[in-house]
């Protein structure tokens, strides 16, 4: 048996995230988009070391890079590992990259030892997770998933290109995309790796962590209306001053989340009329509330949909709330968990537990299988950003991590 | 003697200040904008109306409309009675306007009655107050103040106009500007009658006040920086928001501006990235602190800046203050006000005093000699609205009052 061991194979990982950071439509940055010539390259990149690892490889319906990894049985289910390989402008190496490419790693294992497993493997490197191009995110994995909405075809990019001409221009066709979904009766599980793009693990001294839950995200706009009135002349006494309406909300929202333990942010706001001299009589801000557990996010949304009113209420300032985003927390399999704890356990590292706040191609999968994740650490939480870092060691640890699950899930 | 009352002299100010909103460059609004050609026909206009007034009228240097009525003595020193004839963009039909025309009709009393008193008095229709046009306020009053300052002349209009041009087409020197300036010896002093611009007086059910100074006010421009992160996937006790930082400050401008009897706005805000699901690792918002004491506003601010200190300090956050404009409190002269005082009382009117928030021409003036105002109660305290509005009563009541004051200040 000709073994590689995960330190190794963390190098060749770390290499092949290097040579990835090359493949972008602007030489300065990382920047990789859907059905553009570098999400070709990079399929062809990443399709040579697929097939290096035993795969048989190919693009599907969607653009998603796809390697094969056949079962002791062809009839056997297969277990999808995947992550995504486009970016965001400006990016790091690692986000979605690195799940990839891990689980590449972990195939190899099996191949170099000659091992077939009791179910097939597919590596799936999705096209879209980010949404940069068309503004929607999960591309990708919502075509795997069968979840495939028609009026994407619609959507256009910056330069006026629609995802339907994208598709043609990629060598794609749409008439066909319902051959990238896959069937909910043939798959085994899917199991992501990612980075955690949060500072939890490297708080807790951790490598890895399992993921419970990918977080429901709600998102309103609130509009706050008072009245306008000279910054000189109006006292403290008889202003309807929106925007300190709407500072009293923002800090109840934290204050809120803190007790019911979800996450809550306010990420934009405005007040006019809005100038330095001018009492604003409105202010608008956005708040994107996230939890593990649906139920707890919207009793905490509730409470700070109450105390807001009951600010706006006793200022005479009057409240709007209108939703932009709704979507439910997807929780992770409880036995591929269990799974993963003891894989942890026998390697010797806290099975920490944690939730997704971010979200991730495993939320489309969900629709259609089981799923879990495993976060690897990166460096002070970074992502998104050039500074995304992940170390060596790490990368080691999760491709042991993800080697194991494989074998239990042999058993 | 042939005497109007104050009542029939009321409707005929109301009339003319009918008469023009009609001069203005928007022929949906009231536009009215120093040195164009609306300026010169106001001017015009309001000559016509002075000159039947008794007076002799010209424009002065600075493109002010000035009306004299002489005294008994031609030696004697010169009352000024003064406001501005020129608008914000989209403004209502008093601000400044109310306070020249109330003037004339005062001066209209005496020319009536053949009554010379032992001062002359100049009406002024400052062209400049409000700075439309050139971004620098008060720039009529400051001509006459003798407080011009030569680069102003480089000041440009929205079309690249500059200053000096525009007074060049307007058939003005600049070279003469000076002989605006009226020397400090010759002026027994300066008062003003306004609008409120507040809701005051509205409240204490009173058509006038008297106003014991302008307030002095101070303005900074506050950054917060803290770090910005994933609104999913940092928890919120590892934040560094900004954002939530500014909302503390705010909440607390107000309830320091409360306790030193000050008023203190926050009127513009932005925050960045600025997206609504990332935390905002930057903040910046303005403020605009005033007080008729220039030393408890002082102290208010530095109340304010060692609690924002205390809040970022506690949260990681760091803090920048930039001070962007800084004006003394003008106090308006003890012995008009004990005059208008007496007068208000011989009216069996309660002589309310109250300090002016918003600057008036008044300020500039203060430079050279004693300044007083009376302001007139407008409803709902609107102002720099199409909604401005004062009632025919309370203009009668102006009228009596300054013209009461002539007759004290001549005894």
């Amino acid at each position: 048996m000709n073994e590689i061991d995960s330190n190794s194979l963390a190098k060749i990982v770390m290499n092949w995230c290097d040579q990835l950071t090359a493949i972008s439509s602007n030489p300065d940055n990382i920047s990789r988009f859907y059905l553009t010539p570098e999400h070709k390259r990079c399929n062809e990149q990443v399709a040579q070391w697929m097939q290096d690892a035993g795969m048989e490889t190919w693009v599907d319906a969607a653009g998603n890079l796809c390697g094969r990894y056949e079962a002791q049985d062809p009839c056997a289910k297969t277990l999808l590992l995947a992550s995504h390989l486009d970016t965001i402008p400006n990016a790091g190496a690692y986000d979605g990259i690195l799940g990839v490419l891990v689980a590449i790693a972990a195939v190899k294992i099996l191949n170099d030892s000659n091992t077939r497993l009791p179910f097939a493997i597919d590596v799936i490197g999705f096209g879209d997770e980010e949404g940069t191009r068309f503004g929607s995110t999960l591309l990708g994995s919502r075509a795997v998933a069968g979840t495939w909405n028609p009026d994407w075809w619609q959507l256009n990019d910056r330069n006026g290109v629609s995802l339907q001409q994208a598709f043609i221009d990629f060598g794609l066709s749409p008439d066909e995309i319902k051959n990238a979904a896959r069937a909910p009766d043939d798959i085994l599980a899917y199991l992501e790796v990612h980075i955690e793009q949060g500072p939890v693990l490297e708080d807790e001294n951790l490598a890895l962590g399992i993921v419970t839950s990918i977080a429901g995200a709600r998102r309103f706009s609130i509009d706050i209306s008072g009245y306008a009135g000279h910054a000189g002349t109006v006292p403290m006494n008889m202003r309807k001053d929106a925007l300190v309406g709407a500072a009293l909300g923002i800090v109840k929202i934290e204050t809120i989340a803190k007790e019911y333990n979800v996450v809550a942010t306010v990420g934009k706001i405005s007040c006019g009329p809005g100038a330095v001299n001018v009492i604003p009589g409105h202010a608008s801000f956005t708040i994107d509330i996230r939890s593990g557990d649906d139920q707890l996010r919207d009793q905490a949304l509730a409470k700070i949909q109450h105390e807001l009113d009951m600010i706006c209420v006793a200022r005479g300032l009057s409240v709007r709330w209108q939703e932009i985003h709704n979507a439910p927390a997807v929780v992770c399999a409880d036995w591929i968990q269990e799974l993963q704890t003891s894989v942890l356990c026998d390697m010797d590292v806290t099975p920490y537990k944690l939730m997704s706040g971010a979200g991730h191609d495993a939320m489309a999968l969900a629709d259609s299988c089981a799923v879990a994740m495993y976060f690897v650490r990166c460096k002070g939480g970074v992502s998104h950003h050039p500074d995304e870092s992940v170390t060596e060691a790490d990368v080691a640890l999760a491709i042991e991590a993800l080697s194991r699950t494989l074998e239990k899930l042999s058993q």
